[in-house]
Formats: structure tokens, C-alpha cells, sequence
């Protein structure tokens, strides 16, 4: 028998992967292409192409891609466009949803990785029937995908849910974006590496990490020695956990979710960073919220995660549930 | 012919109103119950009901309620209920959608108040086929109504959309939430009576309203002393346009609206406070919404925006467009 399956594509900033995924979330089939081959968008498009149609040959029954799926940094929903993304060879408004759909015949449909991720999480993984939540992903920076009355909004222009853009400190850290004080600037793997070296330049603290520069830390050196038991580690998480549960606070007063999803680099550390944002987050609520809003880990594996939603994204905007 | 209408009810604090208003937004008929025969729920629905039927009795042609739309303080959506509202005779929880149901023999939906607004000005107001817009109600408090992918936000509780209660200052005014720093204790008719007051004891400005207390103020004469060019009050709305702005870039960077509504007493203030909330708005906004974003007045008239929502719930739970 024929399996339908979905192209579900994950474009970094250095990487891509594509994978044939089915209705279930069973990936069928996975590969990478590396940044070298990245050199246009339209010869990156029949790359895959190219590679997936090898692949197809050789998987016994048969596939048929019904749809593509893609997440990538900047995707716009609304257009299939890749924006000004940072970091990306390709410059300027990319429709590349537009060139998968010419080289592939069939329809594609795109949105930026933290988005994906929320529809991934809402097909796949630990927001399965959950129609009001927020997906937060730790890395980097901070991305969000934000799920009302069960769809993902994507507000006027395809930009909604910048949640790590939201001021938090007025004249606080310098941030990318060229503004202060935003959430991604103390909540995410950067943030709390930002934090660790402040911490290590006001002394005070015997710590494993000390005498380590910016560079030389990692956000999984920050877990690890907080596991140990170092204390500025623990410190490390517990401030940043307290900003990003005041932030929460003011985001269930927005959509009032149900559930807040935690995904990426910084989530992986569990417990860590969950226990004091959900204390904090408990503590600044407004009282008609307090005590029902649950924060958990993502149901999808680390490496999966981003081939997942950008498959669910398509599997949705067929009609599948 | 038999007009089909529904019946549009707007409970306040004190005073309630209820009205026959047709599919287009006309109100055929309009009365006020005074706030002395709210005794109990039960005998206000009652009261509705004779008064409603014995108004019908006088329609030339006829009419025929399809459905009643409420809207109430701590009205919540998805129960039917008004929870623990402040300032009202009728305590804890009351199934109001329910009893009205029951006295009428229709559907009966019901939401708090500034969702209310929200769907008036959708249906009937300026926010017309704008499937992502914010409505903020600025009067005692301060209001809103989320509407994304053309659908108001209730949350997973009915309780979304509470912005009056996003904390913008930490340590900052006291709010009678029990917390501190509320965007609703600077960004309302409250909020800048408090700022007033602030400014005329720290004092400095010579102003009309010198001499003048908390309880003698009230927001249209801060409003008209800003128009005699009273620099003081102009100071204050300033001030009070400079916190809202900053707070709608924050809300601006999470469901991406096309449109920010404004109503309400301080809203009728128009440009005094639409200005200087638009300017700090477009300075603090994310690079990606600048110059997107339009903050208008509502265009519903002030003593018919809460029926006309009430209203516009109740058809657009019909299936009306």
C-alpha cells in the first residue's frame, strides 16, 4: 500500500533537514543538508528535490507526498516567505514556499520554528486536544508559538508571538534587536550565560565556573555544575527563572493558557529552570489564574522537534487532526 | 413581517440596561432597570422579562427575540456566569445565562464587558472584517478584548484579555488586585486622577487644578483643563499615554493586531490620549510592527457600545456575520 506522507523541512541558519513524516508522526525517512550546499534558495530547493526523490525509490510500497511543511527563522506564514532572516546566506524576502511548490506540484505552507514547534507539540507531543497554550523555546534567543481557541496565532502580518521581545527591564540588557531590556535577554541559553559571567565579575561566589569568559560557557556547563550542587549555578537559574515567570505571569493575563510548553537548550535542564519560573510565575499571578496553569517539558525529542511541527504545519492545513 | 432581534442586556454595578436590537445594529427599543430591584438574580430576570414582553406587546408589525446576548463584569464565557463581581448585591457565582434561558425559552450567551465591546466593534463598530485587533476599554479600570484569526480570545478558562492587570512597574502604584504596579492603576480614568494628584503634590505647575483632591477630580476635568492647554494635565496625559504605549508595544509583540481600539471615559479624550500613546507605542515597538499598527477611537456611541456588544455576542453565537 501507498503511504501518504508529508516533506517536513527544517531550515537553520547553517542547516537544514528534511524528513518524510506520516500522518501519525512516524518519520519514515531523514537527511541533512549541509550549509555548503546552500549557495541560492532555488538550487538549496532542488537540492532536496533531488534527495528526496532518491529516497522515495528506494522505500519499499511506495510514498506520495501529499504536502510540504516548513519551519524556518522569519517564516511568514501568510506569504511562504523567509524574511531578513540573520545568519542565512540568502538575503532579502525569499518566497520559498512558492519555489517548493513548483519544483514539487504540490501545496507547502510555512511558519517560523517556534510556531512550528507549538504545532508539533499540538499533533504530536504533550499538547495533544489542549486548545489554549503557549510554546516557549529556550535557545538562543527566545521564540514562542502561542495557540488560542485551538489555532496558532499568527496575527495581522504572520509576526505574532515575539514573546522574547517583550520589555521586561526598562534600560535593562542590550539586545539584538537594538533595544533593552527584552525577556530573551536574560531568558534563554544566552541569557544565562549574560548572567553567569555578571555573577562571576561581581564575585562573591566560590563557583566551578569561575574563571571562565563568555565564550568558554555553555548553557549545558551552567547545568551540569548546577546539578553539582554550585551554588551560583543554582543562583544563575533561580534569577532567571524569576524573570521569565513574571513575564508568564503577564502572558497567561493575555491569552490565559492552560498550559506553557518549554522546548530548546535551556529546557532540557528540566526541573532546573521549570521549578523557580512556575514559583515565580504562581507568586505574580493575578488570582482568578493562580494555581491552573501547569508549565511542562515539549513531548518531542530535542533533534525531531522542528522536523515534527514543520510536518504537523503541513498535516494541518490539510485537515488532518 | 416579524422583525427577528435579540435581546441585548448590560449589566453593571448598579444599574443594568436591555434592548431589542436587529441584525444590522439597530436598537428598536432601549430601557434601564435602576439598581434598586436587583435584589435578587432570579427577580432582576424576572423584571427583564415583564418588561421585555410587555415592550413587545407595543411593536407594531411584531418581533421575535432569537437569542440574548449579556455582557457583565467577571462575566465568563464558557459557564454563563458572573464570578465574585465587585461592587454587585448578587454574591459568588451566578449561572445569570442560565436563569435567562430558562425565563425566555432561547439561547443565551454572555461575556464580561470589554469582550463585549470587542465583538460590538467587530460586528458594528471599526473594527469591521479586522480579524486581528486589541480593544481596550479605558474608564474605573482598564479593559480589553483579544480577537485573533477573527475570534475572540477566551482562554481555556473565559477569563483571557485581562491587560488592565499586566504588571508594568514593579514595586509600582497599588493595585485593588492586591498587587502592585497594574497597568490599569496609571492607564485609566483612576490611573490619571492618581498621576494628577501625584503631580499636584509633588507640585511645580500652576494649574487649574490645583487645590483639587482625589475625590473632587474627575476625568473630564482633567480632560478639559488639557484642552485650555493646562500644562499639568497635559503632563498627565502624556505620562499616562507614555505607559500605555510602552505596555501595547508588549502587547503588540504578542498577538500582532492590525488595530488598537480605544474606548471608554478616557478614551473620549481622543488624541489627548491616543498621541502620546501612539508615539511611545511606535518608539518601543519591535522593528518588524513599526508604522503597522493603528490606534483609533472606538466607533460605537458610548452609552450604546456595552448593549451593541451584548448584542453582537448573542448573533455572532447565531452564526451571524
Amino acid at each position: 500500500m501507498i503511504t501518504q506522507i508529508v516533506l517536513g523541512l527544517d531550515i537553520g541558519g547553517t542547516n537544514a533537514d528534511f524528513a518524510f513524516i506520516d500522518r501519525d508522526g512516524k518519520i519514515l525517512y531523514k537527511a541533512n543538508i549541509p550549509k555548503n550546499d546552500f549557495n541560492t534558495a532555488n538550487s538549496f530547493v532542488q537540492l532536496v528535490k533531488k534527495k528526496a526523490h532518491e529516497a522515495m525509490a528506494n522505500i519499499k510500497g511506495g510514498l506520495v507526498i501529499k504536502a510540504i511543511g516548513i519551519g524556518a527563522p522569519n517564516g511568514n506564514y501568510y506569504r511562504g516567505t523567509i524574511e531578513f532572516a540573520p545568519n542565512m546566506k540568502w538575503e532579502g524576502i525569499i518566497p520559498i514556499a512558492e519555489y517548493f511548490r513548483m519544483a514539487f506540484g504540490v501545496p507547502c505552507f510555512l511558519t517560523n520554528d517556534a510556531n512550528a514547534a507549538a504545532i508539533g507539540e499540538m499533533m504530536f507531543g504533550n499538547a495533544k486536544n489542549v486548545d489554549n497554550f503557549i510554546m516557549i523555546t529556550l535557545g538562543t534567543g527566545l521564540g514562542s508559538g502561542i495557540v488560542a481557541n485551538g489555532r496558532l496565532v499568527y496575527g495581522h502580518d504572520g509576526f505574532a508571538g515575539e514573546l522574547g521581545h517583550i520589555i521586561v527591564k526598562e534600560g535593562g540588557r542590550q539586545c539584538g534587536c537594538g533595544r533593552k531590556g527584552c525577556l530573551e535577554t536574560y531568558a534563554s541559553v544566552t541569557g544565562i550565560k549574560r548572567t553567569v559571567v555578571k555573577m562571576l565579575e561581581d564575585g562573591g561566589y566560590k563557583s566551578e565556573l569561575n574563571g571562565l569568559s563568555y565564550n568558554q560557557l555553555s548553557g549545558k556547563m551552567i547545568e551540569e555544575a548546577a546539578i553539582r550542587g554550585d551554588k551560583l549555578a543554582l543562583e544563575a537559574f533561580a534569577y532567571t527563572g524569576s524573570i521569565l515567570g513574571k513575564a508568564l505571569a503577564n502572558a497567561v493575563a493575555f491569552t490565559s493558557p492552560q498550559l506553557i510548553v518549554m522546548f530548546g537548550g535551556l529546557a532540557q535542564a528540566g526541573d532546573l529552570i521549570i521549578k523557580p519560573t512556575k514559583l515565580e510565575m504562581e507568586n505574580t499571578l493575578l488570582r482568578i489564574y493562580k494555581s491552573k496553569v501547569s508549565i511542562i517539558s515539549s513531548g518531542l525529542k530535542g533533534n525531531e522537534a522542528a522536523l515534527l511541527g514543520a510536518a504537523a504545519l503541513a498535516w494541518k492545513e490539510m485537515g488532518a487532526h
